[in-house]
């Protein structure tokens, strides 16, 4: 059962659910290192000015007063004030600037931490939310081929999750330099307005995304069109990509050897790379696909979304993109990619449609018995003796009759319990609570079975869809 | 090289640093868990009426904001605002109380999560810092084990830390009825403020604190000295301390039949109890100590604080207590007990003190070579091998000379460097950067020594005090 939030939009779990949760970090986490990506955090807040420099997400912020400062704090300007970050990028960009002599580069970090959006909580949307990101940082330069190898690794990772019930994960991929060669070449100017109405497709669909083209981004009708016919672009095929757009380009007169045609080259070439070489390494996991434009202003290059199979409603679960101009001091560029998936998000979905759950409350494989309160030392130390053998244990509350000790132990879900010695000559013993066999047992030597040995994500398949 | 922190307070590391906190934060997790504890996350907010409720720390709350509402949030009163939660004993009274129902008790919880308070930072005092707790709450009743065995889980956790450069830590222990009982039985009323004023002994001094004593606490000199002569008592001899104490009770004429005496009397067992088994099982990790008292108004019985082998500048890097009362419904009480670790202040001990580092910046203990950029699907696959079989590995950025990827992979102190074959008929090889020994290799079978195989945690012994 989720409570979900006795806060609005701040989401807390049950300990069966938080189970969940840290094996998901734990997973995502582990493929991260896997693949020499290092771990840093940031503090939670960043200044305003630095909050409010990049990206749509100004109005999501939440600003910081110490309470005695409370109600001068209001005249401090908001650029000097602190406030909870929102997302992992920007502390990221300023990590790496004040750092920069102390890092090699390129910098590959991942980094997992709760950020925080103000918004007004509607439609599942949380306020407090684990974010889990890489991120490549050039020093001057970044190679192409961390643009098809990122979103690999969180393709590694995402197929890691599918143990706990994650339907599979198909990265959509588009460039930003191919959207605004064909924008430019057919005669608009206001890229970024395009680009955020293009982002609204699957939320509000082509029709109204028409409108707005027309109304905000000094479309003409037919413009509008050839931006929504470019969208429907889609496939895992290089040379049909390519095809399709050529004859797109051709139909709304773009000049091969025009500079628009040039700039959206580039980007189709990226495409192309990343889409051939998935194939290669992970078929089926990466898809063109031209709609894609995500909100945020600061990408130049390819940008990133995830779906999930059967899971629309979910919207993506993994974004990201190249953003060149994002970090950079004075002429020093450092231009990044990267991808956050949207842990807290995809933890919801596996918890309330799919059912995982811990097969236990508690991480304990053991409860030791306590025969009576004078022999607790007794109990105490063959549980000592089984953690230090790795095996986790706890020990009984109270020196109650053996089937209260075993309610407890059921309750929180912990399968085996041992019972000390009563006398010098009898020998200890363990009993499986579950399958209810029991034997002799020397807390020195016993293992358990595999089966129940560890805290386990499990789908729960006696719920029904709520 | 520490960097501290850009926005004051608000610590930040770097990657080795980082690595550090990392692995404090596996390994005490890790020691709750053999323990059977639950893993339990709160959300970073509470309302202002729940962190106003107990304490004394009112005034280092950080109140929240939406950047939109920054205006007409003043007028809000504080207590229906959210802040940061300045702990995480207060979330988890609020989370006991909300899930009462769906826990089975009593409750054993583990809790790393960080916490803000927004006080003035001097001193090296955090504003942002991670806390590792845990705590056990019962249904109605608590058993009074609980009050020995939880010091003891921490002082299990503190040693392990021990190979991170960590010295000793020894856990003193007091009980709020000992001085509560003392207290009355020489005629003072006002208990709270005495202990607040006992609580900065440490701080202050003896002089200081008779004075204020008398000035805030209705002390005559007299009572003062009498107060100040009950902190002196400390031993890890449970007979020694009785005696102590009892001729303590008889020179200021409190009477053996009195309901004061009864009251400490309980303390006072209770305290026995703890230094006695501790003993037993963990000798010289816990001893008594009538001056600890604990600013927080909530603790009711045993109160705790730890300090490690020459460092006292550091304070109490793991404390806490017993509160009866913190967590109730109506008629009904969830008494708990639980301890503390001020994760950030020990890591800065670590770091800053000990010169504790990780042996290498990157995760990884492989970086496979690129000859060329045509190939770098072929390193690739050999990284990708690696991997599979949980070794870490990473790929070259770019297919430079092999000099400057070798000067890439030291400066990340990846140990290895692997070498793709170059033609049909040439064997892969496997450089160990640091001994210059280069082997054949295949990446199906290969394995790194013991020695270089992980991220480790070390003492850098060449750095000089700072």
């Amino acid at each position: 059962m989720t409570k979900g939030a006795s806060i609005s939009g701040f989401p807390e779990w049950l300990p069966s659910e938080r189970a969940v949760e840290q094996a998901l970090i734990d997973t995502v986490r582990r493929t991260f290192e896997l693949h020499g990506f290092i771990g840093i955090e940031t503090c939670a807040v960043e200044t305003g000015a630095s909050l409010l420099k990049k990206g749509e997400t100004s109005k999501e912020i939440y600003l910081l007063s110490r309470l005695q400062d409370v109600s001068s704090d209001t005249h401090v300007p908001v650029e000097e004030r602190l406030g909870l970050h929102f997302d992992l990028t920007v502390p990221l960009s300023r990590y790496v600037l004040e750092h920069s002599g102390q890092l090699a580069f390129p910098f590959k970090r991942w980094q997992i931490q709760k950020v925080w959006r103000g918004e007004r909580p509607q439609g599942g949307r949380f306020r407090e939310f684990y974010q889990a990101d890489i991120d490549v940082i050039g020093d001057g330069v970044l190679p192409e081929h961390y643009e098809v190898e990122l979103p690999l690794v969180m393709c590694e990772a995402l197929q890691k999750l599918q143990k706990f019930g994650l339907p599979t994960a198909l990265i959509h991929v588009n460039n930003r330099k191919l959207s605004e060669g064909f924008y430019r070449g057919i005669g608009l100017t206001d890229i970024e307005s395009t680009l955020r109405e293009i982002d609204k497709l699957d939320k509000i669909g082509a029709d109204e995304v028409k409108q707005l083209l027309c109304d905000n981004c000094g479309a003409t009708s037919e413009q509008a069109d050839a931006c929504l016919e470019l969208a429907t672009i889609s496939t895992n095929d290089p040379q049909e990509l390519t095809d399709a757009f050529n004859q797109l380009c051709q139909k709304h007169h773009i000049d091969r050897l025009s500079e628009n045609y040039h700039l959206a080259e580039q980007g189709l070439q990226t495409i192309c790379t990343i889409i051939r070489e998935s194939e290669r390494i992970q078929p089926h996991s990466v898809i063109a696909d031209c709609k894609i434009a995500r909100g945020l202003d600061y990408y130049t290059g390819s940008v990133y979304e995830t779906f999930i199979e059967g899971a629309s409603e979910l919207g993506s679960i993994c974004s990201g993109g190249r953003y060149d101009s994002l970090v950079n001091k004075g002429n020093k560029k450092y231009p990044g990619v990267g991808l956050s998936i949207g842990l807290s998000r995809l933890l919801s979905y596996l918890l309330k449609t799919i059912h995982a759950t811990a097969n236990r409350q508690s991480p304990a494989a053991v409860m030791v018995a306590v025969w009576n309160e004078n022999d607790r030392h007794i109990s105490n130390a063959i549980a000592s003796t089984l953690r230090s053998r790795g095996i986790c244990a706890d020990v009984a509350p109270q020196a109650n009759k053996i089937g209260k000790q075993i309610k407890y132990a059921d309750k929180l879900g912990i399968p085996y319990l041992w019972f000390p010695a009563t006398t010098e000559s009898e020998q200890q013993s363990v009993k499986n609570i579950i399958t209810g066999e029991q034997i002799e047992a020397d807390p020195l030597s016993w293992v358990p079975d595999t089966l129940y040995k560890s805290q386990e994500i499990i789908i729960n398949n006696t719920k029904s869809e709520e």
